[in-house]
C-alpha cells in the first residue's frame, strides 16, 4: 500500500450505502445535460440535437495498476483520463463518468478518499461530472469500473473506420514516456523489495514518471481543430500503443498506412532512459501504450492548414490497403507494422 | 470451475483483440437508436426527444457470485438483467450494454464463450443491444463490468424521490426465493466439499435456485402501467433486498413507510425452505436481496385501478416522515424497519 497513518477509519463503519455517500458527497454536477446524478438507480443525460457517447473501462489491481507506487489520487486521476479519452476519441465532448469500485478489508477509508480526491481533480479540469457509482466489498484488491458519458454533434462524429488512401497521419504529444516511466517504478520496487534499505532514485525522471502516474489528454487540440474546421476523417485514442492503435485504424478503414520512424516524436527523457534500459526507443514508442494522446486522419488537402496546430505532428499518410501497414525507418527500409498482443499483458 | 472438457483453446490463442471480437462477433444491434455499437471507442447512442439513462455495475468473482454452482451461462444473463433492472427503475427502456470482463488465465475461451452466450439471451429477450465493451487480463478469477444505457420520456420518469405520505407502496413478484436459493447452493457446495461423493439434492427446489440464478425482471408490469396511465410517483428495482430499496425510496422523498408483514409476497418454496434451515421467512424476504423485482408508490386514488393489474400487490403506503418507518406484524406489533450494512456483503 502507499501511504497508512495512524487516523485510519475502517470501511465497515459507514455501512455499503453510508460509503458511497461520504465518498461522493462532494460532487457537483455542472453539466447541464446532468439531468440526474448520484442517488438513483441510473444517471439521467439530456442529449437534445446530439448523439450520446458511452465507454467504459475496467481497471484491475497487480494488472493496470501497482499500489506500491501508485498513489491512490493519482489513479483516481488517470482512471477518469482513461474513460474520457474515448469519448474524445470520437470527437465528443464527455460530460459524466460513472465510477463503481470494488474494495477488499485492508483498505482505509481514508485511502479512498483520496482516489476519490484524484478522480475529483480530474472531473474539474475536464469539466465532467461524476453522475453515478457505486461500491461493494472485493476478495482480492481493488478494482475499478469507470463509464463515460459524453455528447457530439452528428456531423462531428469521428469513427475508427473513415480514413482513405492518401489521408495524413497526425499524432498529438510523444510516444513511449509513459511505458519507460512504468519500467523505472518497476526497477525502483524491485529493488526496494530486495534491499528495503536503498530509496527510490527518481529524480530526472519527472517527466516520464509523470505520463505514467498522471497523464493528461490534449483536449484543446481538439477544441483547435475544431476552431480550424478541420473535422478528422478517422480517430483514435492511443492506450494501447501507437502501433495498435494506428492498426485498428487501417483495418477498420479498410487502408495500408505509411509512417516515417525519425517523425515520430520521443521526448529526451524517454530516450535516455530507454538507452539505460537496453530498449529501442522506437519499440516503446511504437508499443508502449498508456500515452493518453490522439491519433487521427486528415485528408492530404488539409496538410498546411494542420502545420500551424503546433501540438500536432505528421507521421505518415493511409495507402491502400495492398501497400500493407509499413513502418519506414531513418535509413529508408521498410517492415510492418505489428500490434502487441494479449500475451504481454500477463 | 463449472464444467470443463477437453476441446480447451487458451485464451492466449486470440490476442487480445482477436478476444473481444471472437465474443462479441454474433451481436447483431437491433434498436434504432444503436448508431454505432461495438469496435470504436465509445458506444454511439441517439436519445432524440428522449432522456438518456446510464447505469453501471461490478460483479466480482467470490462476493457476486461463486463459479462452483453458476453456470457462466447463467452467470452472463444475469449479468444484463442486474444493469438492465436499474433502467427499468427509471421507468426506462434499455436499448444497449457495454460489458467489460477482466479473466485470469485459468479460463478457457469455451467457458467465455458460455458467458457471453448468456448475455446473448438475455439482450435479445430484452431487446437490448450489446454495444462495446473490452477483455483484459485478470491475477484473480473473473470481473465482470456492465454498464447499461436507455431512454425514458420527460414525463415518464420515476425517480426515488417523488413518494409522497399516503401513497401506495406496491410491489411485483415475491421476495426472498433468490436469497434461500443461494442458502441452498452454497449449503450443497459444502457438503461436495467434504464429502465428494454425494451428489447434490436439489429437487423439489427448482423455483428458488431458478430465481438465484437466472433472474427475470417484470419488464411486462412496466408496460401494464403505462397502459393503464399509472406513472408511479417513485421507483426502485429491489436488488439490495426490500427493506433496504424501500428505505432508499423513504430517505430520498423524505417520507415515513408503513408496511405489512402479511402482505409480503413469498413463495412456498421459500417458505418451506427458510423452515428447513431456521430462518425466519419475512427476514429472508426483507433483507435477502437479488430479487429483481420492482417496488413503486402511487397516489391513494390509484388503488382501485393497480388492484386489477395482477403482477403488483400493494403491501403498505407511505407516512410523513414523523411517522418512522415501521413494519407492522401479523399480530399487530410495530418494529422500525432497517437495512442490512455492508459487513454482511463479506
Amino acid at each position: 500500500m502507499a501511504d497508512s497513518d495512524s487516523n485510519i477509519t475502517p470501511i465497515g463503519k459507514f455501512g455499503k450505502f453510508g460509503l458511497i455517500d461520504h465518498l461522493t458527497n462532494k460532487f457537483k454536477a455542472v453539466n447541464k445535460s446532468t439531468v440526474l446524478g448520484i442517488g438513483d438507480d441510473s444517471a439521467i443525460i439530456e442529449s437534445g440535437d446530439m448523439l450520446t457517447l458511452i465507454s467504459s473501462d475496467l481497471l484491475l489491481e497487480g494488472i493496470h495498476f501497482n499500489l506500491t507506487y501508485t498513489p491512490l489520487k493519482h489513479l483516481g486521476y488517470k482512471a477518469v483520463i482513461r474513460a474520457i479519452s474515448d469519448i474524445y476519441a470520437m470527437n465528443g465532448t464527455p460530460g459524466q463518468v460513472i465510477i463503481s469500485i470494488g474494495v477488499s478489508a485492508r483498505f482505509a477509508v481514508e485511502q479512498l478518499d483520496e482516489l476519490y480526491e484524484g478522480i475529483s481533480m480530474a472531473c474539474e479540469k475536464y469539466g465532467t461530472d461524476l453522475a453515478g457509482g457505486d461500491t461493494t466489498s472485493s476478495l482480492t484488491g481493488l478494482t475499478i469500473g469507470v463509464t463515460a458519458a459524453g455528447f457530439v454533434e452528428r456531423g462531428n462524429v469521428a469513427r475508427r473506420d473513415g480514413a482513405k488512401p492518401n489521408d495524413i497521419i497526425c499524432v498529438t504529444g510523444d510516444f513511449g514516456a509513459s511505458f519507460m516511466g512504468l519500467q523505472l517504478l518497476e526497477r525502483e520496487r524491485k529493488i526496494f523489495k530486495t534491499h528495503s534499505g536503498i530509496q527510490p532514485d527518481l529524480s530526472g525522471y519527472e517527466y516520464v514518471i509523470g505520463r505514467q502516474l498522471k497523464p493528461e489528454f490534449p483536449s484543446e487540440t481538439l477544441a483547435d481543430l475544431r476552431k480550424n474546421s478541420l473535422q478528422p476523417s478517422s480517430m483514435i485514442d492511443i492506450s494501447d500503443g501507437l502501433a495498435s492503435d494506428l492498426l485498428h485504424i487501417c483495418n477498420a478503414s479498410h487502408t495500408g498506412c505509411r509512417i516515417y520512424s525519425d517523425k515520430i516524436p520521443i521526448d529526451q527523457e524517454t530516450y535516455r532512459l530507454a538507452e539505460e534500459f537496453r530498449i529501442d526507443p522506437l519499440t516503446a514508442a511504437l508499443n508502449g501504450g498508456e500515452d493518453y494522446e490522439l491519433l487521427f486522419t486528415l485528408p492530404l488537402e488539409m496538410f498546411e492548414k494542420i502545420r500551424k496546430i503546433s501540438s500536432v505532428k505528421v507521421i505518415g499518410h493511409m495507402t491502400s490497403p495492398d501497400f500493407g501497414k509499413i513502418l519506414v525507418s531513418d535509413a529508408g527500409s521498410e517492415t510492418e507494422l505489428t500490434a502487441q498482443g494479449w500475451e504481454k499483458q500477463e
